[in-house]
């Protein structure tokens, strides 16, 4: 089986191990949480095993539905393999309805729905704060080809579309969330990284609640409660949560 | 002739004020610097008197080459009469070198060639610190209409092609400079605001010396001095300046 043989990153949310398999990695999810930029810290028991669960669960949905993904499978309850990748240095952020960041850098209203989706790209360096970039700048500075940006964008829409639906269907509402992308050594493109409260907004359809991280970013309390509450709506038959 | 009826509006650079034709106003150049959104302010004498005559020369050649600008004639040193516009709230930056905040927001090398050029546009919101836009952020939150977006993109390009080949002709490389734009009462688009060095890069062709308001942000004196040697070399008849 899969072993863990040499830790080879250790980012704010993950380690990343190599196996014997040189085309495959073992993630391990940690109980640190971090925001802005890591100005923000803290340690939750028990995050890191909700936050792998939840990802796996969404990463095999997108994959079952023709999603190419870096997913191979889970091994416990804090670890997860997937393919070894060359990760683009871009996150993708898809936004349904404009929140955070983006009312306060273009002071526009919260709660407004985007129809259609607006996509974001952001330069990967946490150094520079991620700072959000145009297909101009990504063009001109290589940080991704032409046909990785285009694909990049047409499978975010359908993460999308295919992540909103189910989400509707278990009383929340996918607000916004951020995809990370990879290249194996054909050229291929896969969803990489995690699909998680960590990286999604989750709104409760009716209360609007939070149930992701921006109840820690906004000391708003139970945060393991929201990520346990978003575990919990996904991992039971859909009949029984509506 | 025309006169200054009423002060409408007190900016960084320029006093615009009402005339007797509801469709003209006229622009008064002020002697003040401002950098960094108005962070760092000084006063020099005489600097309005240049960027007024600069800016109306850059105008009116491209006036005469096509292209729609909101110049109508130099009324005296410091002031210029100009139509009247509703002002699209949005900069519009070319750069054919890499410099500046670019290099420092995306932690690029200084001085790479940019072909074709990098064009951007940022919300002309001082407030919020002029933050950069896409051109879905455009879209989402109505800033600009798609015609519009195309048709500033193309202006701005062939601006970049005429100023850069009159002032290579002078010995002046035109690093990057912003343009501002406005629509009439029909819709119809023009360049409006300035093009002076208060918004150029300009630097010498041969000793790569900034002649512009870099001397000014980074503090590097003669300011003034290079004000006067850009209206020198675009106010001397081309052949006697080389
Ligand atoms: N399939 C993959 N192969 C290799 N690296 C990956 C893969 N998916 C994600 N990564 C990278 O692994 C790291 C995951 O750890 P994380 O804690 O999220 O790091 P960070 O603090 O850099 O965001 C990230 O740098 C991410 O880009
Ligand atoms: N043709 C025009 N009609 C009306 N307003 C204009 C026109 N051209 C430029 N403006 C606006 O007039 C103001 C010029 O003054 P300036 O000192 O540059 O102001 P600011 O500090 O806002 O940049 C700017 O707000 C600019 O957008
Ligand atoms: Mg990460
Ligand atoms: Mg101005």
């Amino acid at each position: 089986d899969m072993n863990k043989i040499k830790l080879i990153y250790e980012g704010k949310a993950k380690k990343v191990y190599e196996t014997d398999d040189p085309t495959l990695v073992i993630f391990e999810y940690k109980d640190s949480l971090t925001a802005f930029n890591a100005q923000k810290k803290d340690t939750m028991q028990g995050k890191g095993r909700l936050t792998n669960l939840i990802s796996a669960t969404f990463l095999k949905l997108l994959q079952d539905k023709g999603i190419p993904t870096h997913f191979v499978k889970l091994l416990d309850d804090n670890h997860q393999l997937v393919k070894r990748l060359k990760i683009i240095p871009l996150e993708v952020v898809v936004r349904n309805t404009s929140t955070g960041s983006l009312c306060k850098r273009l002071g526009v209203e919260e709660g407004l729905d985007l129809v259609p989706p607006l996509v974001e790209f952001y330069l990967k360096n946490d150094e520079l704060g991620d700072p959000l970039v145009t297909e101009d700048h990504i063009r001109a500075f290589c940080f991704a080809s032409k046909p990785q940006v285009e694909k990049m964008k047409e499978l975010s829409l359908k993460v999308n579309d295919m992540l909103s639906k189910y989400l509707y269907e278990r009383g929340i509402k996918l607000v916004d969330f951020k995809l990370e992308f990879g290249t194996d050594e054909e050229g291929n493109i896969y969803v990489a990284d995690e699909i998680s409260p960590d990286t999604c907004r989750f709104w409760d359809l009716s209360s609007k609640e939070r149930l992701d991280k921006d109840r820690f970013r906004k000391d708003l309390g139970n945060v393991l409660e929201a990520y346990e509450e978003i575990w919990r709506r996904i991992s039971q038959p859909k009949t029984t949560t509506q």
